[in-house]
């Protein structure tokens, strides 16, 4: 999506330097846009781990391309193979709970492991690790194709929901000329293209909303401890010139009360069999807060997010509790001094909870937007949609 | 309540100079424990529209005493009527929208009404206007002590609610020694004694349980935009003694999908003769996530917040928006250099909407903790408890 104009990936191979990968380190947003250069296995450890990308598919598609970095440093074929083990082994501890990465680093690893240990000792060792080279730097840019189309997917699918609440608006305020047409849409966290490669996914429909001239507004929670709402849903809503207004997490059920909100679209990081969906902390009340009052409550759901061996959200995903710190204290921008300071909210002595995501039950919610399409939360209906699962 | 181990109000009479009253200057929250002396009519301006005090009731007698430091100043007994009807004019002007404070000033120039302006002028003026300090002051001690009357009151009603439900856990914790007895209570922003002159209103039957020894524990909404709950409520209980866990406002619908709340209580802005409850922005989040769960949701209501002439809490209560620098910007300690910075959390160019309250329907609402006892959120039931109003 567009950065003050020029589109943009949140990863991407340089342009000129073959063997260096660019992300943002979105660390610096909303307050400074800072690109950076991998160029090694460390690097990417680094830019995982300490959170410059972050989201599942842009960690799966950084994972890949990590490996395609460690495979470059392989000065002595035989020792490929178990090189690129100990890069897989590196890359799958930066963040062990992220699923996508143990899938891209696996997907990689069945490349390495098709090849066989012979070549390399057959003396077209060089020739052999120069073809694996370029089959791994495939399958991360496969990887990251896939992800991309899948999000693009489910853009166009959630756009056709858009369209009908536009579509009925406009009726009704050509019959009434005080109802505006613009579809209010409210997002919870950052399931933007921020967290993927490009589209996003709860923010794909809106954007693709967006480029199609359907005039969409979006409300922004911010999102608290970690305001990943207010730093970067708003900052890619913003440049790429969606209209939105940031709000406190407290505030959308007296928008829905006041018929502010025609739709709400949030993401998932994990998805039940049966449909109910893991997502960032709050997303439930916004859920109860859309069913009290009619407002439908859509969740963006790729495939890869669901886990096909759950049937309880409630009793089965464990819930992360992070560090209390992240409520204790909040970071932002100094404007007297331009630097980005941290500050302590909470009094020296109060102890801090900190559980990180909350589970909407599929009752709660109208449908799940997959990238095949638009489908009830049920098991029945998700097992007709993915019966290869 | 106690600060550091010593028992303290939120304003009180200088205990050694006459005409001098003190306050807790509660910008500085939690960062900094700072008394300061009002004496005269501009420094109680100061104090009621800088906010260096807040809450409806201390508002109200902080307007009170304000009166009676502008009663003492007057120097020609003559000017008295004059003068005493332009502080009443300048102290509404410093919180328009506060009912209290209108309640509180008028109640004193009731009793400079009751005097005749003839004494003044009848040679016996010094005198008379001697007589009328006394009462004023009287006027101001007299709300003050009501007010703290109505808290100690509701504290008590609720103290049953909270006994009712420690007793029930104590008799299952008797047969499954893994169910512990804390009462565990949700509040959302600050119905503290900071806001009151003691005991406060939904803090009130937490503190009396505590002060019995029932094992209570609260869960502190932080209350963004204003964290009046992370700043205040958090800092009120600690100094007290109470234990309780700051969350994010987010966090409350996953605590009671886990069975860690037994109850909320929460304060109240205004409400309608129906029931419906206008409080801080998210306390209807919290009512639906409290409802879906079975989880008892009382309000505590101090007679003097019910608004009588209302009777649909959702279209006849207006949602003040405040602006919305709250929610681009948050204040805090930063602990390196030691002083309280404001930073911002929103991109440059991003809107912010900041709606201060929301209504919670009477549906939602389990009961009332009023100073006349807990009753049903419904017309019938406090028209029953109230058949003067």
């Amino acid at each position: 999506m567009n950065i003050n104009g020029t589109p943009f990936r949140t990863i991407w191979p340089h342009p000129t330097e073959e063997g260096v990968v660019q992300i943002i380190d979105q660390r610096h947003l909303p307050h400074r846009f800072v690109i950076v250069d991998l160029r090694t296995l460390e690097d990417f450890e680094v830019a995982i781990r300490d959170m410059l990308v972050r989201g599942a598919p842009l960690i799966g598609s950084a994972a890949a391309y990590g490996m395609y970095v460690a495979a470059r440093s392989v000065v002595a074929p035989q020792f490929f193979d178990e090189k690129m083990r100990e890069a897989a082994a590196r890359l799958k501890a930066t963040r062990p709970t992220a699923v996508n990465l143990a899938y891209a680093v696996d997907r990689v690893m069945q490349e390495v492991g098709s090849s066989t240990v012979g070549s390399w000792q057959s003396g077209n060792g060089e020739l052999a690790v120069a073809e694996q080279i370029a089959k791994i730097r495939q399958t991360a840019e496969d990887i990251t194709e896939e992800s991309v189309a899948h999000c693009r997917s489910i853009g166009e699918h959630g756009l056709k929901l858009i369209e009908a609440i536009f579509e009925k608006k406009s009726q009704l305020s050509s019959t009434d000329h005080r109802s505006p047409t613009t579809v209010n849409i409210l997002t919870h966290c950052n399931a933007g293209w921020l967290a993927c490669i490009d589209h996003g996914t709860a923010t794909a429909p809106i954007y693709a909303a967006h480029d199609r001239g359907i005039p969409v507004h979006v409300w922004v929670d911010e999102t608290r401890p970690r305001n990943q709402g207010a730093s970067l849903t708003a900052f890619e809503l913003k440049e790429h010139g969606v209209p939105h207004t940031v709000i406190a997490d407290n505030t959308g059920g007296h928008l829905m009360q006041h018929g502010l909100v025609d739709m709400v679209i949030v993401g998932t990081d994990r998805t039940t069999r049966t449909g109910d969906v893991a997502n960032k902390i709050g997303t439930y009340l916004k859920a109860l807060a859309a069913a009290d009052n009619g407002v439908p409550f859509y969740v963006a759901v790729p495939s890869s997010s669901i886990d096909w061996s759950l049937r309880n959200g409630l009793t089965e995903i464990p819930i992360e509790q992070r560090d209390a710190t992240e409520v204790h204290c909040i970071s932002g921008l100094d404007e007297k001094s331009g630097e980005v300071r941290e500050v302590r909210l909470t009094p020296m002595g109060s102890p801090a909870a900190n559980y990180a995501f909350d589970v909407t039950p599929a009752r709660l919610v109208t449908g799940l937007i997959t990238e095949r399409g638009v489908c009830e939360a049920s098991e029945q209906a998700l097992a007709q949609f993915f019966p290869d699962k």
